[in-house]
């Protein structure tokens, strides 16, 4: 299982970790299963989306934002529980396959990491996965 | 790995693909394990669901359109940038058990197949992995 | 595969599994890999997100509320329509990394079972997986 550090800059932003992920499966060496992205946050989340026009992830943003305002008044008094919601509704992991040395995403698919309380430093978990075959 | 072909017939549409996966199951000879189930695509999503009763489906697609309409204006200019939204709020994949050779669900649970932006071909990749024993 | 029972007090409600998970790993006695955490009901989901205050899942109960309300019309006649669809908004399992012995979970984190249409008597299935090396 390697680590992988992330810095954000803003309270919400979405970062493109693909080529991250893609340069640490080169380096161990993994050909053929799958890996795990896992993040240990509770108010960051992980996803695949779009990359190409970064402005799928900027409506991705905006609508969580109108689904789960920060403005309300929520129970948990850290000003971050709409960040908390948001982490469960998006997912805290993906489990991507992974062949010939690749990881095997769709032509218009990234891995995306979301931020929804920074800007902070975060870190990535990422575990190789044995195929059945 | 392998690949199963997918038909849409409408802009948002849930097909249950669950006989489907059993069946290449059964082909390859997989007993215990795990199968990831994984769209390629970035405005499609999987989900496990009720497949007994169709209004599920249709409520749960409803219900999508009710939390991120299509109309209201995004940035994302071609017309989908809902669509890309529900599928990181549903995910692009799913992690199913396998045991005894076949897909281990609960007794009204399906694997739904979510079009958010048909009609369209579109395709699943299917990797088996390995249980730890 | 292991599966382990749970009892639910309310319709809608939080529990804090990761103990009871912890438990059965270091029984079983898988020291690296990962677990598919899995619900077979199609009216209950499981999440990772903040166990420390409490508040945090009081909270993200009451925003699916707000977001899926029971009340309205649904095509689905059983009244729990609303529960089917917070089911796949936030997803029926977890891939939890495992790592000496015990779930690699962050700080903050625990792992979640939300019960949407309860109280009921429930389970999880829990498939350990292997890592790739």
């Amino acid at each position: 299982m390697f680590e992988l550090a992330i810095k954000t800059e803003a309270r919400v932003q979405s970062l493109d970790i693909t080529p991250r992920i893609e340069q640490k499966i080169q380096e161990i060496g993994l050909k053929e299963g799958a890996v795990l992205i896992f993040s240990p946050h509770s108010t960051a989340a992980v996803t695949i989306n779009e990359n190409a026009d970064p402005n799928v992830q900027k409506d991705l943003l905006e609508a969580l934002e109108r689904l789960v305002p920060r403005t309300p008044s929520y129970s948990h008094a850290e000003g971050n529980a709409d960040a908390h919601i948001k982490t469960s509704l998006i997912g805290p992991s993906v489990l991507v396959p992974v062949e010939a040395g690749r990881l095997k995403l769709g032509p218009w698919q990234g891995v995306l990491f979301l931020e929804f309380d920074g800007p902070r430093a975060r870190k990535l978990w990422v575990r190789p996965m044995l195929p059945w075959e």
